[in-house]
């Protein structure tokens, strides 16, 4: 039985985001804690240096039966306790009774987590550089190219499709920010049954190692085999990271929806100022032949639709009762996988998205000039105030709006036959054009583009 | 690439939630659409009869690469267009062109979604009647059975096992009902590309077929075929089943939840009042002997942590535009299908509890008369204050409570030793016992349990 | 410090849905409870029939600092505790002993609730009502008036406005219907200390009232006073009537929602085939006079936003532990009360939009054209394969379709001069024309109605 | 009509967090940024020196009619057009034409909404302190007091009161690292109509004042007034301002809700180990004299429910369209407020739990000797193997709980009785005792100090 395959989510799946959160890479990873205990535990004395290939060999092999584990996990409510099972009774001879020794379902489970999150965060991470890149070379490219601010729905005042990059650019590297601030904190897991590392330190005790700072010391010797953080101590309920892990996949799902959200918009029929890369299939319908669909904007859409819900269940975890909650972390697995799934797929299409996003220069003028001037009125108003007082400026203005909405007619039109604007008559075409009211759009380009060249520097 | 088989979700995984919702059914419901439709066109004249024999044979073929099936879903941002194109390529000779004739993607996504909805549901429903019943048997068994009333975390007055049993049946009723309901409602989707049928009717027009009433006839023959409600017009955008589908799944696996939370507050170490069915690995830890951890319940507070965020996002599709929203729909598949999965898995896994959950009534009656009859202060309060005045009744009440607080007596004691009390000190040994203060517990048994039987009846 | 009147929620400022569920709304419920109870009481002989004058009257006195009694609320994390203080205080003579006689806080507040849903959602009925009967107007209309019919974002087959109406009007209707449903059952809470009415039962038994059926017959009374449902048990920790309004409020605001969301598409500056009712205010703005802003749809919108957020934490507050959770409860009054906030202020909003609506059919028709016939290229489709063969009819649409994207003419010209095309050059005008290729609209369209006209003869 | 002031919200009535996001400080951080903007001008030269003072004066002369504006927002969808007419008629003379010069309605309501942000999480940061601190007094001072870990409800291995205070004081540092780190990035809002400051750079253009570098001047001079970041650009759809605001709110909610979990569990009659500060009111029920609620943790409790879907609506409006969205800016107005209110209340509360809280070491101790010496069994399991052999050690102890649970004699006393363990009999008081298996508590409380105390030194 194969229950998903990502066949209800094409946003991950086949992006590499699926394989690196897999059943199989979640066994993987829980294996990897188990070795890297031994390991740890073997360097600080408490088990024989032999015992260690024995659990590698073991953990190596593979063979596991993960759709029969998953259903055995209902014994437990989890499937670490059956897993370790398996693997111990893998292990050859003697070294077996050395597997997982003090450990506990939750580091186990915990540490893979982390270590999953880990790798999928540093993929994502890759595919977002890959976008802020595409988008900062959009940004430069278009600084130039005046095309409508829209607020609201309606033209509101000229921007350039650069500006827009760069908004878009200025996210994405927020979003980046945040995932690597939380990709330096993700947490081993080393605590025992409750927190304390009692029966890790009775089996130093045992074993003659000095107990003093063994907590401490296998801590951070797990933590390096894993390339986690070691933290101060174990956090079975103090949920922070599963919290962090939420955010930055808000951050980043969202982020790139708002990309979609324009490009949705740009590419409506009526629009036209954008295009999705062409393709083999992309977007085409067979029985419509003129139809070219977004879908990798819709498909961006999907992820940052989905993504805050598996955020606020991991968010509303923080609520775990006790040394370790029933039920409230077993509700993290799933939601973490998905949200990571989400975010990681979406990066990845993203990038696709942009490296060939198609622009039209040529409708973006063509919008920008259809509704007559209107789009600078705001300017009109300020240059008009001062030349025809602000009464009369602002009443020609509205006026001439009003006939336009009544059909009466085009605004340049209508206000170059105004006779209250026969003194600055002459003005009027340099007034009303849209490329002179831009602002400070190609500053603020560069402010975003210094912002991307410094982080790439690091 | 396995990506899920349950492993993050033993709720679910091994109960037939994860195979009525797997993958391999998803495309099986698809197909299942597709002869229904070529079914019903034959029967209405549209296409010739002998192409349905090839289709359905198509059709039950198998043997459909799923998960690169779902890779190639990212082309068209669905899976609908490369199943279309496999099962057309399937079909032998000339019957071929008359494969999904006049269809649409959504068509054959919506349908497949309620189709297994209904399945997933049905199958929910006969899990959540074994709860009621067994739920039933509780409530009448244990309705003498007195234990404290909990507010607030603290005891408040008696009441019994009965009726918290009772109150949990009650909720059981309440989401089956609801249940039922949406069930009952789920629609086939027949609209074509744009919610007009447009291309259904003209291909009934070239087989002059009549066109006038064909909507009605071809959507209602697709209903007929799949089981499903034929409705006054497509729902491409209007996404009320989705928002019905979301809220069963929080009423049931909210309802199973309330149970699971209060088992988790009867199993506490301290409180020791219920206890899960015991099993061959139930709850065992190899390093903790003494353990026996409630996994049922924790599996069902899992899934009831998890449901709501997918009904949210399931509600949220609502705000689909135009008529087939870029992103929403999408977003609307894995929640779906996570939904029902998490509903489907708590009802079986809480059918498993209540049939076995064991139940303490000597710990109930220790805990009851732990705090030395304090638990029927309220009662005393009652009784007491015209025979003693109000004021004198309450004062002593409160100095009688603030000295048990103080660790200065039992609370019994301290009234019968009481000179207030003098009067009615032969009452107090009857005031004083728990059972005596049960209201109308056995009244609300009766009222619940007949709402229970006649639901049976029907 | 009046933390609130609306200013941040302008969707229900002033809508009316303030007013019935401000802090004074929710006082004043709670003292209709306490009236309520003592009425019925008296009635069955448990309190003098001469304590409920000066119990209504203190009730009706007002003068209640509802600030202070917010803040003094923190010392029992309930309003009622602290109401009821003041009630009693309020009461002249000897009847203050009568007030809330067994009354325990959760059956005030949880019945003033159910009393204030009951009354918004009474008061969002009657404009959801006003809403479907204007679309409904709209529906019949515009059942002629063709448009683009858009999925994706882009044009696929044309539809009508018509339809797009009924679709609307369709969900209004769901709503409607799911809002009568829940109205019907708002049940009334009389439970006690515990939800075993045991205080009422004692101070009945202390009165010489038969205590046999008097649970019934006290929630049967107060149910009757208050016009609320009387439940078979007490639901203090059955919080499936929290779930029910969550979900009515989900599908009200997102219902109102998908108007919003195709009311803005329609009004954006490139489409223009809708526009909001002009008023004095409405959407201008000064400094840009050419701006008309769909206000009413972003109200609409950004409550379609927030609700279902609400309702996420009401069914959330299914999992309440014991006879009264600490903590869940609690959390959800504030979001019931925004929720219907939401849902009444929205449903006043649509109203006021859907009245006044105004429709461009010139523009729905040259957005229509606009792509030269390309959106009836599904119908040619259907039609040519049968004169020109599958394959050819196939290649020459496509080819077509690529050379109108690659700017090289339009679409009904390119075909116009296909050589494959001169056998039916002279039905090729019939074909292009996209009101001939409407499918059913005008039956589904009328299947709609049909409904609500039913609905309307209730 | 005063539609809240917290009635439904303990939580935060009367904390101080009501005052600092009221309508009225709303209403107040627009009118600053108006002067703000006013100065920032007129020392940049754009409007002259004088009209400062009117507009400052105007600005604080107050006598808004709140409810008032916030229903005449509802024609434009937000409060600040009506709120700039009002200045602007307050103005005297001359100065009234230079309010809000260049302004839109986002530039003030966001820079407003970071304003009020800021403001109310500095408050709480305090709170957060006093918090901290508390807790880092009880980790020291309960260092040494055993207690049951508990974990999935069930006694698991002994723990002590410090190390789970000291669990709790991380999870507070973890939250007050957040909220600084967001604090120190709130933004000013300086865009203008579209993000590009047109208007803005117009008038000073008009004024003569250079406009290269205005954009940075304008924003870094309305930043500095306002204790505000400027932003490399506008951000009127970037919104991850809202989605940092969302996380830091879930982050301490989340963190205080964890303290109330605990201590809602500890206070359990059966359990007893903790209890909420007395007070006057505190908890009290006047029919239940015995019966001290634990009302602050439930506040917590229910501020930690709430929070999450506020956060999700902040994070769900990244998806925001075009310059400036229709709907979804306007639906995070009230979940900002509202999130930051319950993060404000939730601080405020958590002091005054903290610093009264009760702990009553000896219902630990005998809570954890109640299993006579099972919750060690896990340590007897290190211990016992290699003296009698894993097998036979595994087996007694197994066959001892066993007997236990059927109610065949305490832990300790059948081990004692065990041959198997007569060589080591001398040994078992000592391995009995749960104080002598606590593992590296002490060292980890060591650890949580010290990042406490370095965190107090900065």
């Amino acid at each position: 039985m194969n229950a998903d395959t990502g066949l209800l989510n094409p946003v991950w799946a086949g992006t590499g985001a699926d394989t690196l959160l897999a059943d199989e890479a979640w066994v993987g990873a829980m294996l990897e804690f188990e070795v890297a205990l031994a390991r740890t535990q073997a360097r600080l004395g408490v088990i024989p240096a032999s015992a260690v290939g024995p659990i590698e060999r073991a953990a190596a092999r593979g063979g596991i039966d993960i759709a029969d584990l998953a259903v055995r996990a209902r014994g437990s409510a989890n499937p670490v306790v059956e897993l370790v099972r398996e693997l111990t009774a893998a292990v050859a001879g003697d070294a077996a009774q050395y597997v997982h020794r003090g450990g506990t379902s939750q580091d186990v489970f915990d540490s893979a987590a982390m270590l999953l999150a880990a790798r999928a965060l540093r993929a994502t991470d890759a595919d977002l550089t890959r976008v802020a890149d595409a988008l900062a070379g959009l940004a430069d490219r278009y600084r130039h190219t005046p095309m409508a601010g829209r607020t609201l729905t309606q033209h509101a005042v000229p921007t350039t499709f650069g500006l827009k990059a760069a908004g878009w650019l200025t996210l994405v590297l927020d979003a980046r920010d945040r995932l690597r601030q939380v990709l330096a904190t993700l947490p081993v897991q080393v605590g025992g049954a409750a927190g304390t590392l009692a029966a890790y330190v009775e089996y130093a005790r045992a074993a003659g190692v000095p107990v003093d700072g063994h907590a401490a010391a296998l801590t951070e010797g797990v933590a390096e085999e894993l390339g986690l953080r070691a933290p101060a101590a174990p956090w079975h309920t103090q949920r922070m990271p599963m919290t962090d892990i939420g955010w930055v996949v808000v951050a980043m799902t969202g982020a790139l929806g708002k990309i979609a959200a324009d490009v949705l918009g740009g590419t409506r029929t009526e629009v036209g100022e954008l295009a999705e890369p062409a393709g083999e299939l992309s977007g085409r319908s067979s029985a419509m032949p003129q139809k070219r669909n977004p879908v990798l904007a819709t498909l961006l859409v999907s992820a940052a639709r989905q993504a805050p819900a598996h955020a606020l269940v991991l968010g509303q975890a923080m609520l775990s009762e006790d040394e370790r909650s029933a039920g409230t972390w077993q509700s993290e697995w799933q939601p973490l996988r998905e949200a990571l799934r989400l975010a990681g797929g979406a990066a990845r299409t993203a990038a696709e998205l942009v490296a060939g996003l198609r622009v039209a220069p040529e409708r973006m003028a063509a919008n920008l000039s259809s509704t007559g001037g209107m789009i600078v009125a705001e300017r009109l108003n300020v240059v008009l105030a001062p030349v025809l007082g602000r009464a009369t400026a602002k009443a020609l203005l509205g006026r001439s709006a009003g006939r336009v909405a009544a059909g009466d007619g085009r605004f340049g039109d209508l206000l170059a036959a105004a006779p209250e604007l026969a003194p600055v008559i002459d003005r009027l075409p340099e007034l009303l054009a849209p490329e002179n009211y831009l602002g400070a759009a190609d500053e603020l380009i560069d402010r975003v583009l210094a912002r991307h060249s410094t982080r790439d520097s690091r």
